[in-house]
């Protein structure tokens, strides 16, 4: 995949060769170390293009439409891990679809404009420690005083939080009900009462690094809204069907790579006299996993298209999202079985995946939220 | 849908219009009876055109691509049964592709004209007692005698065996090599030498009769050869991509059906002071089961689309099948249980098809078939 | 097993004796007739003692502790289908437990005595058609009229209830509590008022008869009733502890027979050249199931054993019965596909209990109902 | 629990009582360093008689049967991490059946003594890098010269390799066939040409240390053989049954506090406005769990009480085996989703235990394994 070398025609700048060169040879030590240079790696991805595909080219995108990013997603599952494509999702996909659509000119200057170049890290603050999935019952506040906004709470589980220059929030800005009294803001996050409380110790998507943020008293000038007042709510809903599509998109390459590895590995292991891919229950389970995700490429391209068209998708990203989430446990479970003792080591890809892709049933909506959002959209959800 | 009004325009001739008044009506009836009037429906199917959407104008047809011949499979699951859908799947994807392709055009006129009409019912002679899945492994004979073919052997699992006016015989007409003796063959049912030992006594499809078959010194003129001699089994493997893709577009509709008639009916039932489908696990579950079959309609169409246009879609029909045998069990158990006593009755459309579509995974081919046949595509099957 | 011979030795007493030339023989035909001749049957088994056999010898029982009724349940499980054996469940363990311990001296020789002779038939009269395994919620009732019950109301999926002398009717005897209104009461079948509306016709069970009853001011003496008058939730609930555990244990010997038949079937039956059972998948599968068949039994006997030492067993209980009602389903579904053809029609005992076993999770406490009493007793369950 | 207190009564003395004080305070630092010190925590466990209960009074063992050591394995799931307790029993119930059951007099003083009484810590070496669960296939040999032995080659997966006195090794003593030309080795670790290759970094148990170990020219006393030459194997197998017995006991409290603990956070964390555990979904699926926990204890006590009275249990050894292995992965990835973002966490236990009981599964034979055996004492094996 090369969109970025805008005539140049160069293999340099193809989004394969970075991951190959300036990526998978750190992604170990990053893993290590518990945090990847984010300033750095998103650097060398922006000036390749690669970080507003879908963005217009007037704030430096690419101007494709959104299926184009969503190939990037599927690309940057060659990285040999979990966290680093996560945040890159969070940068493209997630942080900024609302600022892209609904910002001021001035305000996708300030912030957009960096972001997609990769010198501005971005993170999401939409979850807080009461509530992950509940997005409507979030309590922090932003109150207006004068031209600005006064934000006091907290935010919980922020990918990039600890690298971050400026976090898309959502606060409460009104005391109204819980879906027309949230607003998105721009806010830097170098502000003073900005408080990095702690980087979580995760299972896995250990490159990435993950805080919980505290914010006391923190002024932000009341241009950095996004859009309307008290359409927060509603802008992080269509925001969350292209963070889920990108879910579901980055996580089928790590599939199949397992899958490859798994069949190349046991291909080569003699157990009882035969390699181990001899046995049935192994080649037909991997067959009964390829067709798995051969299902789930089927639905999230059907998804991507229909929402490329301007259609609500927001049932069938859910749905993906739900079997995203279930056949990473099943296909990384699975395959890692099959690698013996060996699978139990932190020396190969499908136990650091296994850690990894845990994360998929739980985080952007975890699998319960999914189903429920499924019922709405099938009117079978018990009205409370 | 109405492919088949040819300009007149008319509802009578529209496809959810004859299944509503010409055979759901009589399901139950001819359930009961073990078979339904093959003859009578196959003409009212067969002068709407429905019996020849995607085969040659020359012939009757309406010479649409293989796409169209998929929606109707969908829609005709609106049928309350499993039994004439597959019937029905027999006499249009089943029994015909490889003659249309391959036939010569007097053996056209023959069989395929009239059997496009509704005027022949047709059924595939390839299963044996001995080799269901193991296609290669037949052991009937057709041995070339002058200008004739004497067959010996016999055939099982025949569907619409007891009715059919002529079969599309699969018999070994050399003793080379088990994937190259093999020949198709135009067999019409009345001749001298062919027995239709039993009607087969069934779990479920019981509006369809299904048949055992032996062929005693049967004389059938050479020229009823399909094609060329030897590609037989090559042949049959191509209608199998047919077969399949078509058996999996008919199970879509009942999975719906079966997964709204549940949810009608647990809103209204009420179990311990509410309904049943304000229970958690029902709508939750029920969801699941919605997202299931959307990610096979996703695979199915996307194998459909790149089959017209050309490819080989063996893999990708394969994991389908695979995906709607094991579906097809799955949401009928489940939603059966919704039900409680009632699911247990023969009164509700859900245990019919608990019984009925439990045929999926075994017949055109099992579960176990369909992995090896994946296992092949990816190359991981073991040689022996 | 004999427990019955008392002193004669001689092997034409024995329950397996009984079961092979008595009952095997004529099951084919009793499934087709839709019922089986219950006092023909029972007649034979009260003779050979096998109907009392927990039951105190006063009334003609053996006097055994209620594990030798688990002993010649397992061993029912020889009878070739589902039906037979659930209807000597409800004659020994559930329409008799409560009237055994509870019921009248006078009450026990008029009703106990002949059911465990085998003259008399007995049925439980429990669920109602907007009331399956909501017993709280049961709408019949039984009102006091000087020394009568005039009873009103009806009952729904009645075991033998087209045959039954007497029933063990649970009614609303008061206005009281739901949990404190209700009393068992034996009412003998041939009174004025009793209406058998209906045989149901089943997905399975066919042999044995299930009736839908109506009662239009049905006369009972007081006297008939079951211990005291509000106590029959209770006494129910206690006696659902045996009608569980008995019905775990008919359900182990069907699945061993299942697993057993299948190695056989697949051991001579070949495909691809090799037996069916050779292929790793079939027979690593068919250990797993048993595997969990050896779990299932474990539990039982545990329970069973501290139900005879006098503790409440009804969590295990419960357990046992959730899980039989998956396991059977799991075996029967599992090992009818290595059947291939075979398993789809009617001719095997697979299929047959394919269609029986599936009320393993809908009766006697739906699987759904076994979740919430194991939820009461590891107060997880939310309060209302 | 308290076997060990010899009359003195104190509660100091009681396991549980060491595990709280001298052992769950220091889990996690153990945990965050890769090792426990096993020599400091076996020095408490022994002198409190916790590491011979079943062992031989004369060797400093209770002389209890083998069910007790089994009640020990229960009660050591109180630890907080899987390591620590899989070190104990290889110490009690992998490394020391065999030295006890032939071993001579002479070696049992020096080994066996040491071993229970918390001096020495001991390994089992069976695993190699070309043979995990293929035990027949190892390739490490031991070459009698004059009265030594001569040992060459290394082993895989060594539990409290890179700390222990003495290996239990197993290696090839002759040429002949695979069953009958292995012995069973007291190894002292301190010989020259024992070379801990590396400590291998491990997906989870990381307080146990798991070591690659070489030997090159060991040469050790021929009168350190354990019973006679070439009887390893088969000493190996029998010791097989303990272990794997010993495992699944190892398992169940973890299980159940896993359970426990997520009902606890579930019923105090809110989300959507109720406690997270009032959703049906999650008290359904831990009342599921927790049967599928009682089955498992179920079937383990029947089989230690089959061992204990003599019986070969290997069938049902497996069978438990087997179902731990695949009931630790269900129960910790399950309870895991309902911890939403702190399931993700290094701060809760049931992510360590989502790492740690992964190799429940794979060690002490894998599931493939158990199932091989399983199908072997079915007789459903194919003969290769």
């Amino acid at each position: 995949m090369c969109f970025g070398c805008k005539g140049k025609g160069s293999e340099r700048c193809s989004l394969n060769s970075i991951i190959d060169k300036e990526i998978n040879p750190f992604v170990d030590k990053w893993e290590e170390e518990g945090q990847f240079p984010a300033h750095k790696v998103f650097k060398i991805l922006g000036q390749a293009g690669f970080l507003g595909v879908d963005k217009p080219t007037e704030y430096g995108g690419m101007g494709l439409d959104f299926s184009y990013n969503i190939a990037v997603a599927e690309e940057l599952g060659n990285i040999r891990c979990g966290g680093i494509p996560m945040a890159i999702g969070v940068q493209t996909g997630m942080a900024t679809p609302a600022l892209t659509r609904f910002g001021s000119d001035e305000l996708k200057k300030q912030f957009l404009v960096p972001t997609i170049a990769g010198d501005f890290v971005a993170c999401l603050g939409i979850s807080e420690t009461g509530a992950g999935s509940d997005v409507a019952n979030i309590k922090t506040t932003a109150v207006r005083k004068g031209d600005e906004y006064v934000i006091n709470g907290g935010k919980m589980w922020i990918t990039s939080g600890s690298q971050a220059d400026w976090m898309c929030l959502l606060a409460n800005t009104s005391e109204g009900p819980p879906h027309q009294n949230k607003s998105l803001i721009c806010l830097p996050m170098n502000l003073p009462g900005i408080h990095v409380a702690k980087k979580i110790d995760k299972l896995g998507m250990r490159s990435s690094d993950t805080a919980q943020i505290f914010f006391e008293d923190v002024r932000v000038p009341c241009k950095n809204l996004i859009g309307e007042e008290g359409n927060g709510f509603t802008y992080q809903m269509l925001q969350f069907q292209e963070e889920r599509l990108w879910g579901v998109a980055s996580a089928l390459t790590p599939l199949e790579t397992i899958i490859q590895e798994t069949i190349d590995y046991t291909r080569q292991r003699k157990v009882f006299g035969r390699p181990v891919l001899h046995n049935q229950t192994v080649h037909f389970r991997l067959a009964e996993l390829a067709a798995e995700v051969e299902l789930l490429r089927s639905l999230l391209h059907r998804a991507v298209a229909l929402y490329v068209e301007g259609n609500d998708v927001t049932k069938f990203a859910s749905m993906a999202k739900l079997k995203a989430g279930r056949l990473t446990r099943e296909v990384t479970d699975s395959c890692l079985q099959f690698w013996g003792g060996m699978g139990f080591t932190n020396e190969v890809l499908v136990s650091r995946l296994y850690r990894d892709l845990r994360l998929m049933s739980i985080g952007g909506g975890s699998d319960e939220t999914m189903l429920s959002i499924i019922c709405k959209y099938m009117d079978i959800l018990p009205r409370k």
